[in-house]
């Protein structure tokens, strides 16, 4: 079997391919040909035997979705994107990223014909979503995206749809909650402080909070979201029908939950090294994301996340930091 | 002011240009200039006196867009579209002219920059949801299109509300029911009969009914259509607010009730001009429609469609037949 994956590089990417490699196949079959793209140069996957080939290209440019469909490979992980603020500060970049280059790797599918249909698995996002939100968001509520990212992300799920559809390709798109604990270094993201809070403690540094504790919000591990993917692959389209995309489980808990849950993972020393430094810009970009979903349809599909926050504090130690905790 | 129309050649954009013309003006103010733009020419509207720009271009040509922005139109109704079956069929050009067109025009008005930000109504169609359906949708329920014309209207809807939301312009999406009864000649559409059963009998002519009379839509006239696009372009921001994009109201009755009405308002001679010839291809077709809204948010906003459907065949005669029935 031969996959794709765009946007390799990424936290994702990586974690995918961790994954792919550690189980050696997909849904069945052994994997022996990895094609990973990004704009910034892919690493070759420690421990995958099989052929391997790295593209730094955006898929946007011309003829770069084609070249890299032209193996037709069998299952495409479209993991690829800008994210939300640049999205946002560079709203050309932004379109030309996330929905121009999605719809150029779905065409270059399309146009190859002679009864190539991969399996394509494209990881949406919540930011389709806009405020206000019933107490839950169910299935069949409306998007209404409040971010130039996030409308590009409803576009893109859109023409998924449509090209399923239309046979030329199996698309599952998959709806991430907030990804948490991210690995590596605090970046940016009004949504950083979600993972920050619970990393920085763990290795040893403070962390600013910069939001009340009241706040909720849905979380998935980045184990969870390898996973999301995995087993996307795996539904058939019987299985999916028209509606192919599809908000994921989570753990539903508000900041004051994840703070207690560190203290029952870690210890209380561990809790104390975040401080409270309230940010009113942060908390009103927070307050306009989605903060509950009633997920029926992923858990009837076997999607699983989580069962509660320790459990992702949990997987954050033994994936990202070698079972070790900072005393 | 200075209008703009795309489509203007189209039947909606006629009724529309006569609606314009007959009021004068836009929101209380005078139309002095108008630029009519269709792929087929455009005809003069007569009585308006003002200047009157002519093109014959498709959105999607590199400049054309551009090019019709240039004078800075205050008000943009867009209507300019491939129709469902050709979408369908001729998958590019449903794309290219649907979506491709309108990103066009969205970006040219986005580049003129300078404090440009015109009104622009746009043309969207139920054809944005797709079966199964509650009862009634609501206005928060998903888009989830069957079609490629309605997945190409979905992305175009939310490329509008991103581009209202950043202030490069005002945006208002008009999901219009079926628009009935459609004067002029009979056409391919799968469609076509709910107004074809009202058309010919009137003409006194033959109409043949393909579906079972329990067959249930919603249906609003083609003045009512004009009526929409001139409504909306009277809303403030402040009055839609992010969610921009709406349902419209319309008559829900049952093919069976189309034909009680068209005996109360025309007699029974015309009504038995109507042929049952069942069709199992355009049945299943139009079983795969919306068939009644629950188009709250629309009438709280003051959009308004006739009463029942013996008003939208009074408003064909009056409108389209000079108030005349053929015996």
């Amino acid at each position: 079997m031969h996959i794709l994956i765009t946007g390799a590089a990424g936290m994702i990417g990586r974690k995918l391919m961790t994954r792919l490699t550690k189980d050696g196949g997909l849904n069945g079959q052994p994997i022996d040909r990895l094609t990973l793209v990004d704009v910034v140069a892919p690493e070759r996957p420690p421990g995958f035997n099989g052929t391997v080939e790295l593209i730094s290209r955006d898929l946007a440019d011309d003829g770069a979705a084609a070249a890299v469909i032209a193996a037709r490979p069998d299952a495409v992980f479209h993991l690829a994107g800008v994210v939300s603020a640049e999205a946002e500060t560079d709203l050309e970049k932004g379109y030309r990223v996330n929905l121009d280059g999605t719809r150029e790797l779905l065409d270059a599918i399309r146009r190859t014909g002679d009864g190539y249909r991969p399996k394509v698995m494209f990881t949406s996002s919540c930011a389709v979503y806009g405020a206000p939100f019933p107490d839950a968001i169910g299935d069949d509520f409306h998007l209404t995206p409040l971010t130039s990212y996030g409308t590009a992300k409803a576009m893109s799920e859109l023409l998924l749809a449509d090209y399923t559809r239309r046979g030329f390709l199996d698309g599952v798109g998959v709806r991430l909650p907030a990804i948490c604990v991210r690995p590596g270094k605090p970046n940016k993201a009004a949504s950083g402080f979600f993972s920050s809070i619970i990393r920085e403690p763990l290795a040893g540094e403070e962390a600013l909070l910069p939001v009340s504790e009241s706040v909720l919000h849905t979380f998935a591990s980045p184990r969870s979201a390898a996973g999301f993917l995995v087993h996307a692959a795996s539904l058939t389209r019987e299985q999916l029908g028209d509606r192919i995309n599809l908000a994921m489980p989570g753990v539903c808990c508000t900041v004051g939950e994840q703070i207690e849950a560190l203290r029952r993972v870690a210890g209380d020393t561990v809790a104390a090294r975040i401080r409270r430094a309230k940010d009113d810009l942060v908390e009103r970009i927070v307050a306009g994301w989605p903060h509950r979903f009633d997920a029926r349809r992923a858990l009837a599909l076997g999607f699983t996340a989580e069962k509660d926050f320790d459990e992702i504090i949990r997987v954050h130690i033994e994936d990202d930091r070698g079972g070790r905790v900072a005393a």
